[in-house]
């Protein structure tokens, strides 16, 4: 896929997310649009995300089948708290094959914010996998942690939005900004009076200038037919990313009106 | 887990979207939670949810594991388009070893949205895995797909989400509700006055009542700081779960009134 592969070597980048509440859909997975988001404007490359229920079985199935993959940078959200069924970083411990231990370092963390009052379920939080890092978290309680497996740097942050955005800026922003060298901008083009089936020729046309440009239609029912049309680029850097994409842009609107039909900025 | 596993043989189903904008993080994966959601309801039991990008490779791969762990139903959203980056079919096929072939059935159904103007981009859709059954899409000119792989039930849907949600309820919720035999339901108590490590040993307390009820705690700081515990029960009757719910709720309530805190409906 010339716009997501072929260019350089990516910096490549898995998401697993822990937690019931993702699976019977009463919470939508917007901590892992943001992270995608994030990385992927941070020149990151999400290849997979995948939910898993709170369940040490299942979670460390997944993180395992991720590990193999050997993304760049595995990122977990959930279940670092101090409850029952936060099992998080167990299932870490049983992928990995590093059992779980009190970090010193981590029960300082935790210690600090109760002022040294430490019952079990706050002694839990300060349990990392052996020669796990735990990551400060400014906003809530329970720390983060990092682990080091084969070809991954694997990062456990909390499920609460405010605290897992917190911890992403602090520790992984500046490990994906100084490792990842890709850049990647898009941009929509509304296009009316044409149907789907009528812009696939145009967009192949548009995929041939080739310089990591991708182009995907996406059809619109919600306010009458129309269809957006995606322009995106990853090039070594922005400028060249931004270059690529208003190049294609202007082919695709030249095609549109060819086409008898419509092009606009969405 | 005793919420969601330990009472009847489960109607188990594994969600795979397909699409690099979920991976970019433009778009925000809400088909997996409204399927979540309505899966949910019917009973079934949603044990993961994958998100993957529009490559081949990727795509097959994701769902030859989806496969190997055996749910009875796999529901594919996305990539069933006319477009060349639509290419769920053909990752499906090359997971199930059964080739992409023109069926007649489906061709039909494209024939009748095109008055038989059938270009190459159209005639593309209504290639579908040797032995697939197509399912007539009331919205959009994409047919759905349904293929049997051993175990499992496989059901491909258009990522357009009015396409997907008219073709889950004509086709998927009837396959659903014939052969889950759970039922789910689940109550959000807002918490003030206590934090999560606190309300460990209470929730630890509720959840020994057993009988499939579930507590998971929620810490929440978008206006102060409270906790929402979700209490959920996975029950063979709708009627026999909800009493769970309003059991654990009752000891849930009295138990943060004991610690001092104050319980409400949230």
């Amino acid at each position: 896929m010339s716009a997501r592969g072929d260019i350089m070597e990516e910096f490549t980048v898995e998401v697993v997310s822990v937690g019931n509440e993702l699976l019977t859909g009463r919470v939508v997975n917007t901590n892992a649009s943001w992270l995608a988001d994030r990385i992927t404007r941070l020149g990151g490359l999400v290849k997979r995300v995948t939910a898993v229920g709170d369940d040490v079985e299942e979670c460390s199935a997944a993180l395992k089948e991720a590990l193999s993959r050997k993304p760049k940078l595995l990122i977990l959200t959930g279940g670092l708290g101090p409850t029952f069924d936060d099992r998080t970083l167990e299932s870490l411990s049983k992928a990995v094959g590093l059992e779980l231990e009190v970090n010193h370092e981590a029960l300082r963390m935790v210690e600090e914010k109760y002022s040294g009052d430490l019952t079990p379920p706050r002694f839990k939080m300060a349990r990392l996998p052996r020669g796990g890092k735990p990551l400060h978290n400014p906003v809530g309680t329970a720390p983060g942690c990092a682990v080091e497996a084969d070809a991954t740097t694997v990062i456990a942050l909390p499920g609460v939005p405010s605290e897992m955005k917190a911890m992403f800026d602090l520790h992984v922003e500046p490990l994906i900004a100084g490792r990842a060298r890709g850049a990647y901008t898009y941009r929509i083009i509304k296009v009316t009076g044409i149907e789907e089936s009528s812009i696939a020729p145009i967009v192949d046309e548009v995929m041939k200038m080739g310089r990591g440009v991708y182009v995907k239609s996406h059809p619109k029912r919600d306010a009458g037919f129309y269809i957006n049309v995606e322009v995106s680029s990853r090039a070594p850097t922005i400028e060249e990313a931004k270059r690529n994409v208003d190049e294609a842009c202007r082919l695709l609107r030249e095609l549109v009106a060819k086409a008898g039909a419509k092009a606009e900025d969405a």
